[in-house]
């Protein structure tokens, strides 16, 4: 790293930015100035979030490739602006990066950052490079827009609307697990001085939908679009980064109503119960609490149903309530459980 | 810090936050969603920016408090603003803490940072918290706000025009010297099981400018202002956070120009001078390339002169020349130096 310098890196990482700009012509001066400078799109309300991921927090060099992390660390936030009901334009990028990291490893850390960019449509816009004296780490900020009558806000859910899922859910925490159990695996191996085949994908090729949720999720953009495209603002919306349980109280909360959902609409993947059995584990639990789940939970009024029926990503799990029945789960023998005792994913509670 | 969690501290966090908010009252959802929600100024230009502190690389926590540190992660995203000629109005703050960190030291460092806001006038809109495995990062994203015709960019100097810097330089540099020594000094009591007097600041009273330019920079928010209120733009502008030497080469080579700047003419303060010769250190190679001076460095046609002649803020350094004449520095004794020769800060290459 030291041979090419802060600046040098900083060229080669203005190359891989460069290719993100055409989506968005609004950006008059990306890399290269003090500022990025933008004008923002008229009438429109602007949106911004930061997500950061931290080495042996967020992440595990062992067994995360650096092209899905700098994939993942754009989704995450992509997620969190369309959780608005918005869409992403700009993301700043600050990396601090270990002394022992080549250019290359920098480099494809950036290309998986680039690529996902490209995919959501918005311009890596500037950034900010340093050396870390310990471990890697990426704060990313987004800068989305979206107009004032489409924006969602956690606070607009009403008593007696349909709460909606999309996609699948544990399949994050499978994928997890699985490769904590692959990493353990490796280290005996590594200790016992045995050869190991280093491509865990190419290992866990049967896991691969779970590993992937892990390691490479996406953000619900293309739920966002549809949203738009059908003229449907749901009234309340959060992505559920931390988990269902904890997330669906956080917008119980922020709209001062109820929820009841049924264990048996929650949507969890065949492949995600065959691991759970395989491990011991309980697909329910990963499905409530794991976190890292970047999908879109929402309500809308019941009268509007019909308008997202055919959308085979969205799942209807339940309903809002008055916020006296507080925020609970019926299970599959009709049990009612209060979602408030259970903990949630917590980043200083592991 | 795991007794109150994740979601403890960031209730914390926000009442600090909210300190912030009446001073942009366009802030329409502050910490609380998934995103900031703002409405832009009607035919403002956006401007953003992202700079981070890294543990180890940019600051000791033996000898820096945490007000301080907290403060000055937000003045050095703010003298990005400035350097556009734009003014700074929203912040998202993303914090990593170690696990050592108590709460209380988490919020005097968020008490640092809304007090700068509190004084830039910018509203602290969001951030994302996180455990660190090892050091304490703190990376902050910033928007702000600027007239299309005021816009400066680094890249619009012509030959011929007045090399403007505001405050004096080498003071930073001048105060880490000051803090490694001192840094040096207290390991040596605790290993020799010496009593030492903690208060750093205290001991070094005779110091307390440089320290200060060290630990509690400010941005220049005051030249902005004072720019916008006699209508002046500059031709182009750039903080000298990586040391007036590599930042003029910067702006010189956004603009295609040359440089003759006067060592005679960089402004150094005599205490800058006095540590210098103390520590047996050479005060100009500090105010060349020092880094971390969050002074701005900028370009005037000669005829404006005048129009900030009054400003004892602001000195003539030089002129800006043909792009073949390079970036040169003519010494006291008029012999000229090529100031590409002479490296500046590199956080890669310590």
């Amino acid at each position: 790293m030291s041979e090419i310098g802060e600046f040098g890196l900083i060229d080669r990482i203005a190359t891989l930015a460069e290719t993100t700009l055409p989506a968005v012509p609004e950006l008059l001066t990306g890399i290269g100035d003090d500022c990025a400078v933008y004008s923002p799109s008229a009438k429109l309300l602007q949106v911004a979030t930061t997500d950061m991921l931290v080495d042996q927090v967020h992440f595990d060099l062992l067994t995360t490739p650096l092209r899905h992390l700098g994939s993942k660390a754009i989704s995450v936030n992509v997620s969190d602006i369309c959780a608005m009901n918005a869409l992403p334009r700009y993301a700043l990028i600050s990396l601090a990066v270990p002394d022992s990291f080549s250019v290359q490893m920098v480099e494809e850390l950036y290309q998986g950052m680039s690529h996902a960019a490209k995919e959501y449509g918005l311009a890596i816009a500037g950034g900010d490079t340093s050396s870390s004296r310990s471990g890697l780490f990426i704060s990313i900020s987004m800068i989305g827009e979206v107009a004032e009558e489409k924006l969602t806000r956690r606070s607009g859910a009403q008593p007696g609307e349909l709460l909606c899922i999309t996609g699948s859910l544990g399949g994050a925490a499978a994928g997890l697990k699985l490769l904590m159990r692959e990493k353990e695996i490796m280290l005996n191996h590594i200790e016992n001085n045995e050869s190991y085949q280093r491509n865990v994908m190419a290992d866990l090729q049967e896991y691969r939908e779970a590993i992937q949720q892990q390691l490479l999720p996406l953000a619900r953009i293309d739920i966002i679009r549809f949203f738009h495209s059908r003229h449907i603002r749901p009234s309340s919306m959060i992505d559920i980064s931390d988990g269902l349980s904890p997330d669906l109280q956080h917008l119980c909360r922020h709209s001062n109503v109820g929820a009841m959902i049924e264990e048996g609409r929650i949507p969890i993947h065949g492949s995600t119960r065959r691991i759970a059995d395989e491990l011991q584990d309980d697909a329910l639990t990963w499905a409530l609490t794991g976190g890292e789940e970047y999908q879109l939970l929402f309500t809308i009024p019941k009268e509007e149903y019909r308008v997202i029926a055919d959308n085979k990503a969205i799942s209807v799990i339940g309903e809002t309530t008055d916020r006296k029945e507080g925020v609970q789960l019926s299970d599959i023998y009709g049990m009612k459980i209060d979602l408030s005792s259970i903990r949630g994913f917590d980043h200083f509670n592991q």
